[in-house]
């Protein structure tokens, strides 16, 4: 198994070297070879290279059977001519991840540490499905200057369709439930997007299927969260409404995503930023690194037992009370990483 | 003082009927003649003349002190020709009502209607300043096809100016705090947005002023909404983030909005939508008409003693226990509507 990993910046080296060190510990335990290979991407590509997203890396991701990126961007590059996140978004483009793929899951013994209260968001259990490589973040034309500025939301018909699909199939194997977020009242592209769905949805004939205006989802995450099981949506719209879901579990650093192309290496994530403020500090919570790694070994490598055995040793040292300051303890990224792999030996 | 009325669809006739009653009420009581005229709209146009605004409407709009709406839309209409909603956005860019301003409270009293945890949301009080007239609303080409669908997020910088002007003189009347949303690592309608809001807090040097990305404010208004003062954002984002700002009121019923052009009227009208499942059933929340009444007397007319006085009679009717079904009680519109009116005689 070769894998391209991407520690970028702020606390990325530090929760990518946590995840690293815990893949080769299942690698002993179950005997696999996981070859992997670090490059530079992100504001430490600039500083390496002045490309966030250097050619080496290009290369890299390409031929790799499955990505690991930790985090990207800082203060440092905001200016820059390419930033961390043009970085980021060449990457996605090149390589297709068309499909971004985030779970939502509030566990009972979580419920507590949600903004939402208890009993409102206790049970909560959905995946988002964001389109990831069209809409506003790449239509043409979009430009800038003094006057006046110009971005596109462009969709083929084509490329609404195969994440639609994806987001069906997904219900096909939860509860049957698919949610279309859109803007149909206003938005060209969403009566496109909902004339596709429902065209879809006949070939799913067991899939219960909503449309919902994304300000009223917007809404219903927040009152109703429960309610959702999968939920499909635009890029620009998944942006706001996944990282909306994700703060109502209260566990922002626990969270991991996938993201899939038609063919070619799948890229896995923390769904959280480069939190610059704490990088350095050894106090970054490294479960949704840990998490992505899991997440890689089962989707990318059908590795199941063997992520099965690196989520459940996690969430035993949690249990055990080993909490990073994120939530509310004192153990630090290292010290956590230990336990975990204490437990996987 | 002219007035145009439009009562809508849904619950809108009937929660119009409330705050029309009491504008009467407050009319008799302080010696002002109120001339109301209600004029067919949104779906009731289209029922009435096949027109959601047809042009005495419009006429009659232009042409008033102030504008009153209720609710508009329904499943009935969703396939017209022209929408409830696409005449909605004609009055809008009609009236050049550029600036929508929604103000986001939780009182003590009401923190623990909230969705959000009671201590988390105690103390929140901030207003969403949205530009309602441009953006991808009405930025062309606009058009879809089954190949492909193209929106255009078009804004000329004069546009973005004056509705950051705007929010930035709010801003001087409360605690001179703003923040700024946008999609500045992605857009460049975002960046032309950050620019100008940057250029003009050099003439408000007494604000303070943060900019958010429209993917971390969604998370900051749950986490924490009481760090907000006054935010303001494009159209788009502006539609998601101040819905999802009043869920954490849990009291969807009970908040206004004012919209305002550079000159000309400004229209007054409810937060929430027709609510077509509870319509005719006397059962809908008339709060949020009646403080969208209070609204333009203190807004549009100066008349502050009045809105005073209609809020406070309203609130003492909910203190006393008079709550509609969306608060947990039996009350009736209509029933509500008396005792305020008896308050205030
Ligand atoms: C960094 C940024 C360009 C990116 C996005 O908007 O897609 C991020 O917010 C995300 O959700 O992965
Ligand atoms: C009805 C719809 C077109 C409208 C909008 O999106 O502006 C509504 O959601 C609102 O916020 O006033």
């Amino acid at each position: 198994y070769t894998i391209a990993a991407l520690p970028g910046d702020g606390i990325g080296p530090e929760i990518m070297e946590s995840g690293l060190t815990l893949l080769e510990t299942i690698g002993k335990k179950f005997q696999h070879e996981f070859n992997v290979t670090v490059y530079p991407f992100g504001g430490a590509g600039i500083d390496e290279t002045g490309d966030p997203l250097p050619p080496q890396t290009i290369k890299g991701c390409s031929e790799a059977d499955a990505i690991l990126l930790a985090a990207i961007g800082g203060p440092k590059w905001e200016k820059a001519e390419k930033t961390p996140e043009d970085g980021l978004l060449q990457l996605r483009k090149t390589l297709g991840l068309f499909s971004n793929i985030r779970p939502i899951a509030v566990s009972d013994s979580i419920a507590h540490l949600s903004p939402l209260k208890t009993e409102r968001v206790k049970g909560t259990d959905f995946i988002v499905v964001r389109e990831l490589t069209g809409g506003l973040y790449f239509g043409q034309p979009k430009h800038w200057n003094d006057e006046e500025a110009t971005d596109t939301l462009f969709y083929k018909k084509s490329e609404i369709d195969r994440i639609v699909r994806q987001a069906f199939d997904i219900a096909m194997t939860r509860s049957k439930k698919l949610t279309s977020v859109d803007k149909a009242n206003v938005l060209a592209s969403s009566k496109l997007w909902r004339k596709t769905v429902n065209e879809i949805a006949t070939e799913y004939p067991e899939v219960t299927v909503d449309h919902l205006y994304v300000d009223a989802a917007s809404m219903k995450i927040i009152q109703n969260p429960t309610a959702f099981d999968v939920i499909v949506t635009e890029n620009m719209f998944g942006d706001i409404l996944s990282d909306e879901a994700s703060v109502i579990t209260g566990s922002l650093g626990m969270l991991p995503s996938g993201s899939h192309a038609v063919s070619g290496p799948s890229l896995y994530e923390p769904i959280h930023g480069s939190a610059p403020d704490i990088a350095g500090k050894n106090s970054a919570n490294p479960m949704s690194m840990i998490l992505s790694v899991a997440m890689m070994l089962r989707q990318s490598f059908q590795l199941h037992e063997e992520a099965d055995a690196l989520e459940k040793a996690a969430s035993e040292v949690m249990d055990a009370g080993f909490l990073t300051a994120d939530l509310g303890g004192t153990t630090t990224t290292t010290a956590f990483t230990e336990q975990v792999k204490a437990i996987l030996e």
